[in-house]
């Protein structure tokens, strides 16, 4: 893989993936790094200073249009006339944490417009660049489009939660559907499509008790992504497993 | 069961079941048949018209508080002070019927607004007459709230369709979400909650292709109520299968 747009990438998940790729030797050129407010993306800002040859910061915010636009000409002024982008991540997201009795429909809305149309308009608005990246074979490392899910947008194992956030599980569960359906139109295309569920991680959403650390979760996606077979297109992967491994049904 | 409120119930599936009820010697009382537009429910209010000790047309918009405040204004003035509410039917439903290319963000949150937060909306406002019908153990026909989702939902299952409506999906995986947070969130309630699969039908949306007409599909929900078990509670339950099966996991 030479290079990966990741959404979302000032804090949590998306800035520990930055991390895991630029602190290992691979032969990546190119991390992308999606951030929308200036002001919340110090971490990434200076990390990307130090290393200004590999990490460009993008700023994207996946709720606008115009914003995708100018986003998508950035990277593709940088990527050259010659080549595609490797890998679209869509991990952007938000969690109003709306248990039953808070549920308004102001939240809900945004909710599902940053979780699932935001990964959709990411998605048409870099199609292009990913198709170009194609070559060969279906193959996660030469053009993908995966979208970050989780564990709570599983209907199976919802029930299993101790709590529930109404409008992050239902988006979710909405992004899986979306992917699934996006996977099979676009079955011919040789472009990797799936789902992650990085695990409960101490993020600011999954709290100090979750069991796996930011650099865990994230060790353990890169390495995910880069053992993808084919029989997880279109799947949920769970990160945790170590080996790639696909919830299925879900 | 003595009284049952439907939502949709001016076409399709919403009036087929509407007739199944009237047409069957039952003990019901009252059947609160919901309508958004009266231009679009000539058929409904003519029916209403001949049993009209029975069918009670109400007028209500999901997605509007104030529609669904007074539907229950009336509803509970029809049930008088003692009783309550046996069954929310909530069927009421649109699809945009959006493939990949033609998805834009106002008709995806349309129909999340109808297909999602519409039922979240009649069921906060009717769920106190729900609650006053509640009366000994969980049962079906005592109290109970039953959403009608789509087999389209199931993300194991959409796979294996001959086409994509990515609106309608994603929103009925997320009623799905929805309804199992739900059913775990009242699971102390003895208000029984679940999710319904009616089959395909030929519907306007099912088109003239599908197995099931709309009086065969009819007969098997009213059936397929009339038998649920404490095992499909909080499930997606398929009502084609003559008994009601639950289809997990999902």
């Amino acid at each position: 893989m030479k290079s990966i747009l990741i959404t979302g990438a000032n804090r949590g998940i998306g800035l520990g993936i930055v991390k895991q790729l630029v602190s290992n030797p691979s032969s990546i050129e190119y991390i992308f790094a999606g951030y929308r407010d200036v002001n919340k993306s110090k971490e990434l800002l200076d990390l990307a200073k130090q290393h200004s040859n590999v990490i460009i910061p993008i700023q994207i915010d996946v709720s606008d249009d115009e914003s995708c636009n100018k986003a998508k000409i950035e990277v593709e002024n940088k990527l050259g006339n010659s080549r595609g982008l490797n890998c679209l991540l869509n991990n952007a997201g938000v969690n109003k944490e709306l248990k039953f009795n808070d549920i308004n429909e102001k939240d809900m809305l945004d909710t599902y417009k940053h979780n699932v149309i935001g990964p959709w308009r990411v998605t048409k608005t870099f199609l292009p660049l990913v198709e170009k990246a194609v070559s060969g074979e279906r193959n996660v490392l030469q053009a993908s489009i995966i979208n970050v899910s989780s564990g709570m947008g599983s209907v199976t194992l919802a029930p299993t939660m101790p709590f529930f956030y109404f409008d992050y599980q239902c988006s979710k569960a909405a992004l899986d559907m979306f992917t699934v359906c996006f996977a099979e139109t676009l079955a011919k295309s040789n472009i990797y499509i799936t789902l992650l569920h990085p695990g409960w991680v101490q993020t600011e959403m999954g709290g100090a008790q979750a069991p796996l650390t930011i650099e865990e979760a994230c060790k353990s996606i890169v390495e995910c992504i880069n053992s993808m077979k084919n029989e997880h297109y279109g799947k949920l992967v769970d990160a945790t497993s170590g080996s790639s491994c696909a919830i299925t049904p879900f």
